[in-house]
């Protein structure tokens, strides 16, 4: 496992708990999804970027998608590496390698494009200089 | 079903979704909750009591259970029938019935204490007047 | 929305829940998954195709991702229009398209990428030739 | 935090996700249902009662209530400590009391009633002797 994520700056740790598997006896897609947003979210606080939407720009999620690689099933641990892989005017791509503890191994990998929005002024802004220099500082 | 609902002033009808189901292939117990959420803020709509948290004086749950009586499972659409079933000075008590259109009857029952909460002094605050005269108006 | 759905073999209604807003007062990213998970299904049960893993040749999702166009909020219904946009020799790929009544608009496309896998043999398998003569009479 | 869950034979810690709260800016209410869920099925697993519905009579949850005593938000960490509380011929009451880490204090309430169910003839069975001697044995 520390071979695996040591490419990554921020890393979270969840437990998988029993209810997240649906019919199928596997976690249920969805999931997955939910585990990205959290790994998201202690990227965001890791850049000091506000997730709180109290200020006037702040990220909006614009697109994701998910790889489902391996099925996981309860019980199990799993951790999420995020890393920034490409940044463009408006936006950047954050990737999350979701690892279960279990199987030793890559179960998904789920892609995020994070948008620089204005809350005030309803629409796209330009990424914030100040991100830019936290993604640079974290990413080395 | 229509002679199971007629007691109810309120109603909610919601279909159940394949994902709501876990590994025992039954719906997950916390998803009535859910339903009985939905079914607290379709009354709370029928009151005109602000369920959106923007005014002084909102409602607050302070406790809820649920007696789980039949499983369901997908495909299914449940109707909710709520209905207030007791007014104390602070609060009062709201029931929701759970029905099976597949099974064409009762599944579980959901109470919730409805608490009067002042959200600027953050306290408990007695029942509005407003709130009473709705819930006789609506309970007839 | 007749204009907005009439390119769609399958269609699905359901209603937003306010408990499915989160702290940013919008519905939460991963509902839209949920949304996506149950169109699927949806899909699967006009096609004749085994959605409860009885079979020994099932679907499993490979890969999916999602669009989000515009903020979805309580109270709203969605429809989702469901459609097979391309045939590979192991997998389909499946668009949802979500529309808000509320504002008669297209809110998220997500789309699926549907992998034919034999449960027994734990490994893919070519897609069914009973399926492909399914998704052609639903497609026309 | 040690001294609030010495009494507990068995409990879980689980993190709070930014994706749990709702709307009101608080945990949802229906996640401290999934928290019970979990701390429950970690009570099955100490005690060695199946809870993969393998075997012909095992656990099903016949009732819960929940009193909500404290608003969790995120970031938080909450620790769950589970105890038997009551036995009876066909039942037992399972009490989950959940403490947040950020604030040090008990935050819920949430009770289970177990009932002993025949999955194979389909109806409520007597308490297993094994159950109860694990019960005895990990209550002291």
């Amino acid at each position: 496992m520390e071979e695996l994520l040591k490419e990554f700056a921020v890393t979270l740790e969840l437990p998988v708990q029993w209810g997240e598997m649906d019919a199928a006896k596997h976690v249920n897609n969805a999931v997955y999804i939910r585990w990205g947003e959290s790994a998201r979210i202690t990227y965001f606080n890791e850049l000091g970027v506000d997730s709180a939407f109290n200020e006037e720009i702040g990220p909006i999620l614009g697109w994701q998608d998910c790889k489902y690689i391996f099925p996981v099933t309860y019980p199990d641990t799993i951790t999420i590496g995020v890393k920034t892989v490409e940044i463009k005017s408006d936006r950047f791509m954050m990737e999350c390698h979701m690892f279960s503890h279990r199987h030793q191994r890559l179960v998904a990998i789920n892609k995020n494009s994070i948008i620089a929005y204005n809350y005030k002024k309803l629409k796209k802004a330009d990424l914030p200089e100040s991100w830019l220099e936290k993604i640079k500082k974290l990413e080395g």
